[in-house]
Order: C-alpha cells, then structure tokens, then sequence
C-alpha cells in the first residue's frame, strides 16, 4: 500500500462499511469456494476483514464429495432422487460425522488459524434448527420417500445471536433436529436461506461454481426480481443446482434480507468485492 | 411425591443447593454411564436438574468403542501404546468426526431432547482448547512417538463462560487444536482436569464404571488427600485407567477446583446422589 | 439421600422448577401453620428452598390470637361484626404493634434463622398498602361502620419488586394507610389476593387449618373453576373464614394469577407437595 | 419568594449541596425532635428536601416515653442499671413492638405523608443488625446483667445500599438479632454510630433535646476533637444521656464519617441549618 | 441562613425540585441578562443551582452588540432588514466567529469558573441545528433576501442528550449549517424553541430586558394563553423584538413544553424565582 | 474494485485494523494538510474511515496564517519572541475567535459533510485544557514575557472519552483556561502531545508540510528513538518549526503513546498509508 492508489481503494469501501455496519451477512459456503485449496485462506481472511470492519458474518457450509468418499469407503452407495440424497439411517450418522465432525471442523479451523474467532454450530446445538420429514415430489408428481431428509421448521437464533454479539463467527452445519430427536440432513443452500430470513439478515450471499444466473441467452443476469427469478424457474431456465439456492434467496428476502446474491466462488475475495464495490459481481435478487 | 417423606428429600438437598448456586460444576461423561443406554435419560435429567436449581454444568466426554467400531469397519487397526492409542494423520480424522460429528451431537441431543439447552464445542471452537504435541514415555523410561496425540496448552474460557452464563451447557469433545493448525486426539480425562483448573470449577465429577478407588486392602477409599494420591500411584495401587483420572483431578485442585469425585457411574443419578447428599458416594480427592 | 429413590423425587420436581423458575409465588402465611410451633420449621424451609431453587415467595401473614390477647392484657375487650374486627384507633394501634412489631418480625427472625433473607414491610411502608375504609354490609342487608377496617386502593409493588429481584424475600404485614395517612386493619387474605393481582403472581397460595374447601357432600373438592366457586358461595356452601380465602384467591385469578390454592396447613411442607407434585393437594382454583 | 432574598438563601445552600451530593446522612432521630408533635413535619420536609437535592439520608430513630407507657399499662415496672434498660424476655418484646410497630411505622408515615418514599427496617430484616448480649459496668467497676441489651456485632449494609439506591429513605429501629435468634434491644444512640461506620457516611447527626456539648463554663462547644471529647468524657463534664451520643460519634469517625454533630432538635429545621449553613449550629465532633 | 426562616425558603422550593427533577429547562440567555457583567454570575449560579438539584438547563445564546462591534472595527456595515441581519458570506463569518468562538466560550467560562461543567456546542457540531435558507417578508408582502439567514430545519438531540445525561451543561451557540455545508445565521430566539421542542423540554425560559409581555393597557400579563398570544400578535400589540419569542414560545408548546416564559432578566436570579416561586414573574405562556 | 488487486489492498489493511481497533489515535492536523483546499477531503475521508473500522481518531488542529489575516485586517501587528507569538488581551481574544470560531468549525463541517460525527471542544469546554501562563527562554538564557501563552497543566479527558465512547469525533482547538479563567493561547503541537499522553493514545501523528525528520546528512530519518531525538536537538539537527512536534511526541510517548509519527501532510491520504502500511511513510519517533 505504499502508493497512494491503495488508499482510493479502501476510500471506495467506506460507504460500503458504513451501509453495512453491524449488520448480518449470511454467507453460504460451499462449491468451489469451498473445495478448492486455494481458495479456503481467501475466503477466511473475507469473512475476518468483514467482522473487523464490524459486520456480522453468519456462515452456512454444505457438504459435497466428502460425504460420498467416505460413504464410498464405507461400502454405502449413495442414491439420490431428483437432485435430493435418499438418506437411511446409517446415512444420516456419516452424514453428519462428515458435516459436523470434518467439514465444519475445517471451517472453524481456517478462520481460526487466521486470527478469527469461530465457533462451529450444528442444527442440533440449541435445537437451532428445528427440522421435519421431507417428502419429494418427482416431476411426475409423484411424491417419493427420500429418507431422513428434513426442512427447517423453526430457527432458534438465540445461540447465533450470542455468538455473533460477542464478537465470534458461528458457522452452521446443516444437520436439523426433529421434535422426536430424529437427525436430519437438511439442503445446505435451504438451511442459509432460513437461517438470513430468521436473523433478519441485511444480505444473504452464496458462494457457487458459476458465474452468476444465466438468462435464457447464456449471458449473465445483474439483477433479478422476485417475479423474473419466478418465472425463470418455472421456464425451466433456472434448474438443477442453482433452484435451491434462488428459493432460498427468495426465502431470504420474504423474511427480510435486503439482497440476495448468487456469486461465483471461483474468483478470489468474491466476498470482498461484492460487498465493497460499486457495481458488485454476479447475480442479485431483490424484491 | 404425594407422601411427606418427598418433603424431606427435597430439604435435605437445600444446603447442598445453597452451596453449590452459581457455580461451575465439571463432569467427565464416559464409560457405563455413557455407553449404557438405559443410563443415558438419567444422566441428562441430572445435569439439567443440576441447571435449573442454579449450578452450571460442563460436560466433558470421551470416545470410547464408537471410535474403535469405525477404524475397523475402514480397515485401520487402532494401536495403542502403554494405554493411548497411536494417532496418525487418518486417525485423528476419524478421531474426530466420531468425537465431534457423532458422540457429542447424541450427548448434545440427549440433553436437549429431556428439555435442557445444550450447545457441543469441540476444542477446535474459538480454539477452546490449545494443544501441544505429547511423546509417550514406556515404563522402561524410553520416549516413543504415538503421533497426533495431544496435551492442553491453554483453555480459552471464554466461550464456555459466555454460553454457562447465558443458560445453556456446554459439552465439549476432547479435540485439540495446535498452533499450526493441526489436529489433536487428547485424552478425555485430562481435557476434564484441564477445563476444572482454567474455570476454576467448584467440582469435577469423573463418571466411571468401577465403584471409586479401592485401597490396598481392595475396599472403597471414601476420602484421598493429594498426598495419598500420590503414594498409591507410585506404589501402584492406582493404575491402568485410573491413573488419568485422578492425574485430572489433582490437576483441577491446583488450579482452584474444592473437591473432584470418582463416581460409578452404574449407578443412575449418581450425580445427584454425590451433589446433594451427606455422605457422597464413590471417591473424593481433596488438597 | 443415599437411595436411589431420592433422586427421583429430585427429578420428579424438576419439570415444576423449571415451570415456575423466576416466577412470584405469593403465600398466605396463618392459621395453624403460622400458630403451631412444630411447624414453623417446616414453612420456613419450604419458602427458603422455593427461593433456592429459582422461584420468587412473598408472604402475607395474618394476625390470630395474639392481637386478641394483647388486647385482653390491655383490657380492651375485642368485638366483632360479621366476622369482622370492630376497630377503633386504639385497637388499630395494638392490632399494628402486634402484626408489625410481632408476628412479622416473628416471621421474618424465622426465616433468616434457617439461612433465608426476609425483609418485613407493612402496608406503610412505601405507602405499599393503600387503603380506604371499608363498611361491612350485614346479612339484613344493613351497612354497619366497624371503624378502621380497611379495603385496598391500590399496592405499589416497586419496593416489593426491589427485594425479591434482589434475592430478599419481602414478608407483608396487612395494616394499609389512608391517603390523609389513617392506619387501616385489612383482612389478609384479601391483602394476600390484592398483592398476588398486583404482582401478577403465577400463584397464590392460603396456607389454612382445613383439609381444603369442601363440597356440599362434605368431600374435598380437588378443582374449583371460578363460576363453581362463586355458586357454592351463594349457595352458603363456602362460608365463615374460607369465604375471604375465596374472594382473595378469585381476585388473584382476575389479576393474571394462574391459579389459586387453599392447602392444609397442618400437613408439614404442604407448599412443596403442592407446588412439586403431580396431583397437588388440597383445592386449586381456576378461571 | 418572591424578593430576591429568597435567592440568596437559596443560592448559600449551592456550595453544600454540591459537597454532599450522592452521599449518606444518618440522622439519629430522638429527643424533642420525635416527641414534640410541632416538630415532625419540619423534620420530616428536611428529610424529603435532603433526599430530592440528592443525599442520601437514613434514619435510626430511639424509643422513649411510649415503650416506658405500654409497660405501665402491662403492669410492667421498667428497671434501669445505669441507665440502661434492664430487659427480660417479656420485656424485650414489649420494645420491640413499641419500637418497630409503633414508631418506625409514626415516622415512615410522617415521612411518607409529606411526599418521601420512606421504608422502615427492623434490625431483624435481613439481620440487619446482628447483636450480641452487653454487660453493663457500674461506675463501681461490677458488671451486672441488664438482660436482653445488646451491642452490634456487625451492620448488613446490603439492604439500606439496595434502599437508598433505589429512592427510598431506610428509617431503622435499633432491635438487633443474635446469632441464635434471639431479640435485643440496643441504645439508638450507638446503633446511629455503627450504622454510620459501616456505611462510611458522610456525616452522622444526632438531634438530642439541649443546645450541643456545653464546656466546662457552661457554654457551647463548636467544634471538639476526638481528643478532647475523650478527655471531657473521663473528666464528667460529657456525663448521662450525652455519653453514648459522644461515643457513638467517635465510632463514626472510626469507620469513616467526616463529621458528626450533636444538634438542637428544638430548633425547627435544625438540619437544614446545619447542613447548608456557613457556620453551623450546635457542636460538631471531628477526628 | 442562621436564621429559620431560611430554611422555609429552602422548603418552599421543595414541591418545584420535585416536579422539576430530572427534566430538562431550555433557557434563551440574551438581553441585560447577557450584557450587564453585574447579571452574569448570578445567571451562573442559577444555572449550577439548577443542575445540582437534579433539572438539565440547556442554554441558548444570542449574540448582540458584540457581532456589531467587530464587524465595525473591519469596516462592515451591518444592514437589517425587517428586524433581520443581512447575511453575507464575510458577515456569516464575522457572526460565527463572535457567537462560538467569543460569547459561547466567556458563557462556558462563567458557568465552568463558578464549578459548573458546561460544554459549548455550535449548531455544526453534530450537525446539531440543520438549517435551510430563510426569505424574509416584508410588512408590505414583499419577499426580500437577506443572505445566509437561516431557520432551523431539523435538531439533532444526540449530543445534547449525551451531554445533558452525564452532568454537562450544554451551551449552544445559534449557527446552522446547511445540507450542502454552508453556515447559517439563525435567531437565537427561534433556535430556543425549536431546540425546547425537540428535547420535549419541561420549560422555556427567555431572559429578556423587560418585564414581560404587556397586554394593550400597558400591564403585565401574567399568563398568556396560545390563542390570546395570537390575538396579541396579529393585533400588533406584540411586536418588535418580542415577535419571535413569542413565536418560539408557541413552537415549543408544540412540541411537547409545558410552559414558556419571558422573564425580566434584569432581576437577578430571575431563574430561580420563577422556578421556585408561587406566583412566578414575567409572563408565561401555556396552550 | 472491480479487480482482485483491490481486495488484497483491503486484506493488507486487515493486520492493521485488528491491532488498532478501539485504541485512540490523535492526529495533529495543521500546515499543508490544513491550508491546502486540496487535501481537505482527503484528509476527512481518512478520518472517517478510520473511526469506521473501529479506531478513535481525536484532532487537535492548530491556527496559522488565518489568525495573521484577521489581526492585520484589525490593525494588530503579530510579534513573534523566538518563535512564539506575543500575546496580548486582545490578541488572545482574536486568536480565540479565529481557532474556535472559524477554523475548529471548518473541520467539524468539513468532517460532517463527508458523513462523519464530529464534535469540536475548545480547551475551554469542562475546562479540558487547564493552563499556565508561560515564559519563554530566549538563546540567551534570557525570559521574556510573551504574555497570554500557556502551556497544558492538566488534561480533563472526561468529555473526551465521553464523546469518543459515543461515536463521535472530538476536534479540539489548543485554547486553554487558567485557574483564574483566564484564556491562554497554546502551542498546537504540544496540546496534541498532552492529550496524546492524558489519553493514553496508542498513536501520535502530526501531519506537516515536510517529508519528515531529516538527518544530518539531509536524508529522511525513518525512526528515531527517544535518545536520538533529544541528540538531535540538542545539535540544532532537529530545530524551528520541528521542535515542538518532537517535544510532543516525547510527552506522548512518556504518556503512554506507542508510536508518534511526523508525516508529509502533503502526500494525500498519508494517515491511511501510514496506519495500514507495511512499511509506513515519514518519521516514526519511539521509545
């Protein structure tokens, strides 16, 4: 920073910072964000700057190949229906051996070990995701068991608000619990999208593999409102991967958040720009 | 309680109550107790007995076979030398997701299921628990490396102490987290002493399944000074799994703890039996 | 406490601790309970335990036998209408020398004695007792004036809210004050009603020298709903010294108090085994 | 006021209630002052102004004739050995029904009346004040037993902080509490003394029935050292009720109060005058 | 005050201290009250007097004379307008470096040097007194510009809460600042009232150099009711230099001010009688 | 931002940040930083970011050419004495208006404008800046009385702490007060090192309009430990406009200040550069 563009640089941050302050970013963490070595000390020092600037990080990580490697190792097939993982019994416990005992471990582990202070939250912790069974309707309509798989029925914010007061990063696994003390394996993109509404986030931001949604041209959308995301889905070109994340985005902003925003995990410090540049990357939604 | 006997009970633990308000009350969960299902719903309604009548609980737990049961069914044979298991680098890593994925979430969901507020930390969260590297030293005097195997540097109290003060019960998994970052399968025994000493515990409770500590002559010794400690442990009276568990609680008294218990914990509601009784059951280490 | 069965009359009270943990509970403290010496122990426990354990006791004593005999040494020869004490200033004056100086300090020496922290108030105090005049109608129908007998106005619950939220637990005697500063005698039970609407108490409780209200086939009647209680009054069922315990306990209901019970006094600990029981004993009463 | 004398006066009181701003007066409250009808309402309004200009006054009033009244009427002779009450258990519960449901109860009323919010407190409150038994020693040098008469062991401030913090005005009659239960009466004078030790009050005011300390000519003493109260004391010339006034003030001093004055209650307003006046009026004892 | 009837003056004022208490007075300092050094330590002192009783004074000042005197010796020539100061950009200047850097520093001088804590505020601190520009019409309807005079468009309490909560006396000097940064003359009469308006302030006081507001026979009107004051104003009986604190007296009421008052600041203490006086003096004015 | 680099510029910040965060950095804001209309906006922005990421910027601004202009438009001619200004009565009463009524202002709005709270103090606001008068030794070991200019007895940090605890920015003109309630004209400089030390500041930044403190040799001098500046100084290295600034950072540092820096106001933003720099820019003196 010694030359005096540097300074330009963090200048243009300050109404960014001041727009911001205080506030509570839910940062869904997974794809190649996620998956990619180097990209985990980027996505750790964003998420310390953010809460040294004196935002409210909330992180909400998913699982990926992780969970099929040791499924795999394991002899356990995995078996999925309609994007959705059927989960048995002895599914459900690697599952959440995996999320809440490896990948959450990491997490908090790297933000740590870079001078944060994170604390790792299962669904469990305070029963702070309150979950139910799941059904899944196939495109045929019918409506197919897949298992131990829930949705969020309720979220006890009161261990996030303490953590996140007090100047730690909670950082969730999507694992809920269900009134019975069932576990449950919950979408992760789903599980931050009630876990922005509940907070009243100020943003909810996900990390994905791609650039951003792509209108029916193929080119990159800025910003999408409730209506077209809508209608994108039922048009069938919003599908697959990406429908979680716009219903949880759309979830998000029913319960409050101002913007949703679908970024593409592959650049470095997508966080970073995104939150303190004037034009922002990748896709958002509004009301 | 329809008859006046019921009255008595509850008076009886007044004193005890009066005593113990407000303070911190440490219990290493392991052994009959924990692997015993039919011990599993009155432990959880002790400690959240213990709770609502105004002391903090902090459960400490250990692994035990769960650990052993995965390694084998991914093909490593867990080694063990002079009693702690040999850990190397895919070890702590099962190590782990059993410890944090897998027991504390069902200790976690236990206690939250009978309507307490429990939150699971590994040693990881806020780097709870700071760890350094341990070598092992044989009988023979000779120093052998049993890898990933760590001891307690330093606690960081302050995220048990904000959740104890905020109602709810920290359970902590016997993870350790090193200054580089790495991994670290400490012995859960110890983690208990170690977490007594730094919060300055009015109590630490080790839950096992013998009946305390017998004498030389194979009878229950009520009451052990430090200084008898030490004897029997030289003379090797105290051996085996035990010598962990009083090396804890001689650990905890240095560092404040009044009392630490040896209790059966074959016994249900051993726990309450001990707090609020006048005699106490199993042994009592004191300075 | 060294069987196991103890435990579980522990556990047996704890869903009710946890349902009445930092919630007032305001007892009528008279009749045998207050006047038979082997069981003033036993109350003074039951409050000092109640305190313990969370919940927030305020008592309301009565008078009884010692106002009468302190009158009969000063050769005022006690007179009643209707039940209720003729009272002149004279006689208000040994009635406040006796409720103030005597039965609360009695009380109040009491329950510090056994390792409480009571402080006594009389309605003077903070003006915490605002009272009015109050004329008695006679069966005929005809009003008799029976001097400076008292209904209250109006309970300032500040210095009453200070002490129990400081752990002290606040002892009322039933003398209130006019506004032009006159000495009132009230009947406590009625104070007792008064103070638990103020308070908005979860429950009051009259401590008595009877089984419980009586049915008109002389059982006990387990659970009074409001309308029951207000027929059996007009009934002429409920009469003499239990028909104040009902108004007050009715008025209590009206001020937000869950319910209301007249227990039996002469059992010992009657106040645990009603407040920690499954059934309860004695009469609840309910809206 | 309406000429701008009233300025004046209104301004010389600034300089002192700056000084005493926030800090506590205790007031023995006796002699004339409490007994002639006139001067209550002026002592209660300079109580009132002290609390609303912002110090904090606690009061400890005496007994007097009224105790010596109701044991006339009981056919009880009061005894006195040196000037001390000769009390016997009947004796004792006489005084304390005087003292607390009488008098303490005149004095909150006056107070309360006039717009203060005053709270009268026994010695058995909280054990406020907790006693032990006092031999009296005649001038003969032979210790006789005066009976119940006892002397303050130790001052629980915790209930007068948590008072005069609030905006009450603690009123305290000075009965005290053994540590077995037992009730004692104990010379208002000396209570005013530790009470004032124990609080480190600002200053310790004593209204007494003559003009202050007159010297050895006879003529007011102004101002008067520990050293020379000590010596007038051993010489006779401070002798009879003015005793434990002197030797409660000296106590004061010990624990802390600046100043301790012996004041004309005669005077209408005398702490008025005191307190915000250049010079002062009666004798005012320093160390 | 060796004289009692000292202390009855302190006592007359003690209903006012308590209705008083805690509330904040605004007081308008200007006219004699300003001007004649012989009425500027009384105006401290009452200022203090008032603070240490436990009421929030809040002045505001004008500027007068001295403004002239300066602009003179730079060879300005002031103009009026309609009773208005044209404001150029060199007078806005001149003007702010008299009232802040001059008069609202000796005003905090005084008051700190008679132990008072004032802190002196101009309206851009904080931007506590938003202003826009102001035309001015003229009698004959005639809108003229007199430059940089403004009126207050919104007041920012933060700071003078802040400073009013921990025993500083505000002292505000009468110069806006506009949303684009440019500085406004504003009549220090107006900004009393929009100031005693925002804060909900108990009373406004202005310190005038008459006796008050004289009805059409030339008499003191002792209260002024709103729609008398229009009346009066629309008459053209209240004109001149007494428009605008009759205008701001109004606009105060609005806000929430119980009463305004113009008071002859030539008496001395004029504060102090008509705060602690029966009748008051000057003119008050009420809805 | 839209290129990556940004954000590693702000990640570079992140170290920075962390380590100042809530710690107070007084900036010494004068010579070319001030006077340059350029390097106003500039020098608010960095002000503002700083308070934004958690620092607590406090100002002490100096005066300049703008105190000359007035007093040669009012016909007084500056006198210097060895490099001090001569200060007469009516000199000190221009320098006052100047600095507290026009150039303190500009700052506040300056800062304002740009979003930031601030709050400017004279010296004379609760007395913040107790001053003496001093003498001023001539080369010749000569004293001359330069009249009205004093030097910093005491720091009153109160309403300081209190505005920075509040989130405001303090801006303190260097006008002092005497015990008597005279105004004092102080050196700039040395009130920044005064508050800097009665603040226990963690930095000391002076801004002028050299490079920094250049050696013998004529080139920049990075750090300067305590020892070497006092050579300097005393071999005439260090003199004229640099001396004071370098007793300041002497007295800061004796005060508790980490670090006082002498940076090239004229670089822009050089408060940014040097606080979140690796390198940092200008003299750095320490201990």
């Amino acid at each position: 920073m010694t030359d005096p563009k540097s300074a330009e640089v963090l200048l243009e941050a300050l109404p960014y910072i001041r727009e911001f302050r205080g506030k509570t970013i839910v940062i869904k963490y997974g794809g190649a964000a996620m998956e990619r070595a180097d990209l985990n000390e980027p996505f750790a020092l964003d998420v310390i700057l953010l809460r040294l600037v004196g935002l409210k990080p909330v992180i909400v990580h998913g699982g990926g190949p992780q969970i099929g490697a040791l499924m795999k190792r394991l002899g356990k097939e995995p078996r999925f229906v309609g994007g959705m993982r059927v989960t048995d019994a002895e599914t459900v416990e690697i599952v959440e051996m995996v999320l809440v005992g490896k990948i959450n471990k990491q997490i908090v582990g790297l933000i740590n070990h870079h001078g944060g202070q994170a604390v790792g939250l299962s669904g469990k912790d305070a029963s702070l995701l309150r979950a139910r069974r799941r059904g899944h309707r196939l495109p045929s309509g019918e409506e197919v068991d897949i298992g131990l798989v829930g949705e969020v029925e309720e979220v006890n914010t009161e261990p996030i608000r303490l953590l996140e007061d007090n100047g730690f990063i909670p950082v969730i696994a999507p694992v809920g619990v269900g009134r019975d003390g069932a576990t449950y394996n919950i979408n992760a993109d789903l599980v931050a999208g009630e876990v922005a509404a509940a907070l009243g986030a100020e943003k909810l931001i996900h990390l994905t593999d791609v650039q951003g949604i792509l209108g029916p041209d193929g080119t990159l959308v800025s910003t999408l409102s409730r209506k077209e995301a809508e209608r994108l889905m039922s048009a069938g070109v919003i599908d697959g991967g990406m429908l979680p994340k716009v219903e949880s985005s759309l979830r998000a902003l029913e319960g409050g958040t101002s913007k949703a925003h679908i970024l593409d995990g592959r650049v470095p410090h997508a966080i970073l720009l995104e939150l303190f540049t004037r034009e922002g990357v990748g896709t958002e939604i509004v009301l």
